[in-house]
């Protein structure tokens, strides 16, 4: 299963696609897509849109993995993340890809067994399990750390699945 | 000059459509999108973008108004309000719409005349610039609200232009 995590935000949106076959975990590619600070919000919009369908078809992720948010700093930053992360939810819908939220402490948990983890304990963590040389840049980790959550979380859901079947 | 006004919400996305003739303004159409607000965000961000689409393929506007928001009632309900306002861009822009902002203060100053005019006087107001039989629907009324504000805005700046090109 390919999975696409991302991390959106009006001025750089973050992706991470992780392959998981079996129990072992494969990073495919990370990156972020910079809008620039300067053009109109509604084409910096249409730079994340177009940019992220790019990724979807270069990669073809089967899955699409995004942090749900709950709290912002304020209004004014969770409008503006609300925007990205708008387009980035119709870009998953619009390649028929299905989509899955986790919060800020499942993502934590999964990555590094802890939900107070820190950023730099989280993006370390993110490199030891992707096997990469470096660590990515912050966005570029985030979402691959959401990808690495929906892959455990997936592989949680599927044994509960089997073992609810195989009751008698 | 045809435009679409636009007030976007995650549950219920009001749409106008005005046309402005020399100093005249006729109303074109107007509705509202309704999401249901049980499918998941994802879907109806699907189901937003593209009735916003059908509308601006059925009446082919030249431009796009929208409502500029700087507040709203909690971090929340400001990224809900984002995602739908994120995606409404995004149609303006893939039909290569000029999209121009508005704040409440602005498009209650065009349509009432003055800015602390209460939802009421609105709707009434609309009514009666764009001789409707009766008020439309809130949202409805809210998004030919701000495309009446652009029709006015455009004149204004039409002048502007015109009276700096008429200068010695």
């Amino acid at each position: 299963m390919r999975i696409l995590g991302i991390d959106p935000g009006s001025r750089a949106t973050g992706y991470g696609l992780v392959e998981k076959q079996g129990n072992r975990l494969r990073h495919i590619d990370n990156g972020v897509i910079l809008t620039g600070g300067e053009a109109p919000l509604s084409e910096r919009l249409g730079i994340i849109y177009r940019e992220l369908g790019a990724v979807i078809a270069r990669h073809a992720p089967q899955v699409v993995a995004i942090e749900q948010i709950f709290l912002a700093r304020n209004a004014l930053s969770a409008l503006k993340l609300g925007h990205a992360r708008g387009v980035a939810l119709l870009a998953g819908v619009h390649h028929q890809l299905p989509v899955y939220e986790y919060t800020a402490l499942q993502v934590k948990s999964a990555v590094v067994g802890y939900g107070r983890a820190g950023k730099a304990q989280i993006q370390e963590m993110v490199r030891i399990l992707l096997n990469l040389p470096e660590v990515a840049q912050e966005d570029a980790s985030d979402a691959l750390a959401v990808a690495i959550c929906h892959a455990h979380s997936a592989g949680l859901n599927q044994r509960v699945a089997q073992a609810l079947t195989a009751k008698p």
